[in-house]
C-alpha cells in the first residue's frame, strides 16, 4: 500500500511518528486506516427500498457502503437493472504470498458485482443471497495495474432462483477472473 | 482508492484528530488500522524453501504473513503436509450490505487454506496457483461468533493439476461454507 | 461393452447375424440394444413414497430404474440415508472422439449418486432438484477398467437446500472424478 | 424416442416383433438400438488434423462421430474457430426417475459443445483435456420440446489452460442451463 504511506507522509505529517512507533517493528511496514459506518444504518431494509435503489443510494453516496467495500477498497460505477460494475485499485494490501492479488479479493469483487445484477431487479419486499458462487482466475494482478473493473449480468432469473455471471477486466481490457453464481431469492 | 483520496484530502488535511471529528459526523463511525511488510521480502521464494517449511514459517512468526492476511484478519493456525487449518474473527469490517461476512470473505479463507494444503505438499523449486475455485455458503456469519476456522486437504495430487476442498465452521462446529479449487502445479 | 454383446448373445442369438449385417456396412460397427419401462409409470409418486424406500425399490428391482440407467449402464448398488454407491461398467459405448468415457457420463454417474444422497434423506411429500453440479476430472477412464464406483455423502442439509458430495473410483480405489452438487428442496 | 422407434421400424421391421416379446415382459417396455464404429479408428490423431478441421469432418459425415454421441443421441450442427453448436432430441430414454432429461445429459451436451469450442482452437499437435466442468440447471426438459441446442464460446484461451462457456437453449429460445469448463492444453 505504498499510497497509504505516499499518502499519510504528505498530509498526516504530525501524526506520522505515532504510526510510526506502530510500524517501526519490522522498518518496511506500510499501514491502511479504514473507517466506516455502522452497517446496521446502511443496511438495505428490503421492505423501504428496492433493490436498484438501494444500489443507486450507495453509488450517488447518500447511503453508506458496507464496511467490507471500505475494507477492500471497492466501489460501484454503475448499476442498471440486471447489471452491475464496481472498480477496484489493486494495491499491496491485498497481496497474497506471491505477491499478487489474493484470489479471495477477486471473489469478492465477483460475488459483490453479480449479486448487485441479481438485487438490481428485486423490487420492495424481495431479497437475496449467494448460495454458490464458482470463480476462474486467468490472469495475476498486482499494482503496476491502474483499476480493475468487474461487470455482471443476469443470466437466468427465477421466481426463486437466480443466475448471474461477471468478468473482471484490467486498465487494458485484458480479462483477469470471471465467474458465475447462484443466487436464492426469498 | 480514489475514494479514500478524496476523503483524506477533504477531511484529513491536518490530523487524526479531525477524522475522529468526522467519524462522530455519522455518529457511528468505526475505524480499523492494519500494517503489514514489504511482501516483496516474506513473498515465497520457491527455489530457497518447501511450501511447508514456509507456511510453518509464517505460522511460527519468522516470516510476516501476506498483507491481505492483516487486512482481513486472518491467520494460519496449523499445516501438514496435505492440510491446512486458518481461523479468522468474523468482525464488522468485513460485513456486506446485509451486515454478514461477506461470501468473498469466506471465499478468501477457502482459497488461502486450499491453497496452503496443496502448497504444503510442494518441494522446493515448485509453486502453485488457483486455477478456479467454487464456494458454497450455508450459513450466514456475523461478528456474535467468535471465531470460524477452516480445515482444507488436498483431494487429488497430479504432477501438474492438484484439487482441494475445504470448509469453514463456526466456534459451535456448525458448517458455515464449503469449497473446491483447482490448483496448477509448474 | 461386454454387456451389451453378453446381452445380444444371450438375448437375440438368432438376431445377431441380422445386425452383424446391419454392422458390416462400415465394417467395424458394434450395436447396443436397452430397454426401458414407461418412465411415468417408475417415477417417484413423491406423496406415495419416502426418497429411500423408492431408491432401495428400485435397488431391488420391484421399480424400474429409469431409462437413463439403462441407456448409460448404471445401477444403484448401496443406499442409506444420506449416502449412495452407484456403479458402471466403462464400456465403449461411453467413448468420447479421445477414446475415453466421456466426461459428461463420469457427471451423469455424479449427478445420479448425489441426488440419490439428497433423495435418501426426504420423508414422504418432499422432492428435490439439481440446482447445480460441479465436476473435477483428475484420471481418464477407458473399458479397460473393469468398473467404476460412485459413492456419494450430504454436506448440508438444509429446509430449503441441501449440498452432497461425490468420488468415483476405479476397480484400483483410484480416484476418477469428483463431484459437488447444490439441490433445491421442494 | 422417435428416432429409435423410426429406425426401428425402417431397418428392423422383422425383427421388431422379437423386441417386442422381449419387451412385453413388463408390458411398457421401450427399445433403442444404437451403432457405432471403432471409436479408435475415428479418434482424432491430433498430429494428423486440427481440432476445427476434425470436428468439420464429423460434422460432414467424413469422420464417424464418437460412440458417446450415438448413444445419447447428439450431433454437432456448426463450428467455428472457437464457437460451436450441438443438438439433441429430448427422447424419453433420456429420462430420469422425474420423468424429466437427466441433468448429466444437458452435462454431456456442455461438455461436448464446451470441449469443441476449445478443440476448434487448436491447430496440429495441439490436444486438450477437461479439467472441470461447472453446470447450472434452469428449466427441465422433456421429449415434449422438440430440439435442444448448445452454444459454446471461448471466455479465455491461454496457452496452458482455456475456459468454454455454454448455454442450452430450447426450440423456443428459453434457456435450460449453462455451464462452464477449464479445459487444460497439451
Amino acid at each position: 500500500m505504498n499510497y497509504a504511506r505516499r499518502h499519510l507522509t504528505k498530509y498526516m505529517r504530525w501524526d506520522w511518528k505515532f504510526l510510526r512507533v506502530k510500524m517501526t517493528l519490522h522498518n518496511e511496514e506500510r499501514t491502511r486506516t479504514i473507517s466506516w459506518e455502522n452497517p446496521r444504518i446502511s443496511a438495505r431494509d428490503a421492505n423501504a427500498i428496492s433493490g436498484l435503489d438501494y444500489l443507486k443510494a450507495i453509488m450517488d453516496g447518500n447511503i453508506a457502503p458496507p464496511p467490507i467495500a471500505r475494507l477492500v477498497g471497492y466501489r460501484i460505477v454503475d448499476v442498471e437493472t440486471g447489471e452491475a460494475v464496481f472498480e477496484i485499485e489493486p494495491g499491496e494490501h491485498l497481496y497474497n504470498p506471491f505477491s499478487t492479488v489474493h484470489g479471495g479479493i477477486l471473489s469478492t469483487l465477483l460475488d459483490t458485482t453479480m449479486t448487485a445484477a441479481v438485487l438490481s431487479t428485486l423490487p420492495m419486499g424481495k431479497s437475496c443471497s449467494t448460495l454458490e458462487m464458482k470463480v476462474n482466475f486467468v490472469r495475476p494482478v498486482n499494482d503496476k495495474i491502474g483499476l480493475i473493473s468487474c461487470r455482471s449480468g443476469i443470466i437466468h432469473s427465477g421466481s426463486r432462483i437466480a443466475t448471474a455471471s461477471g468478468k473482471i477486466f484490467d486498465d487494458q481490457e485484458r480479462l483477469v477472473a470471471h465467474g458465475i453464481s447462484t443466487c436464492i431469492i426469498f
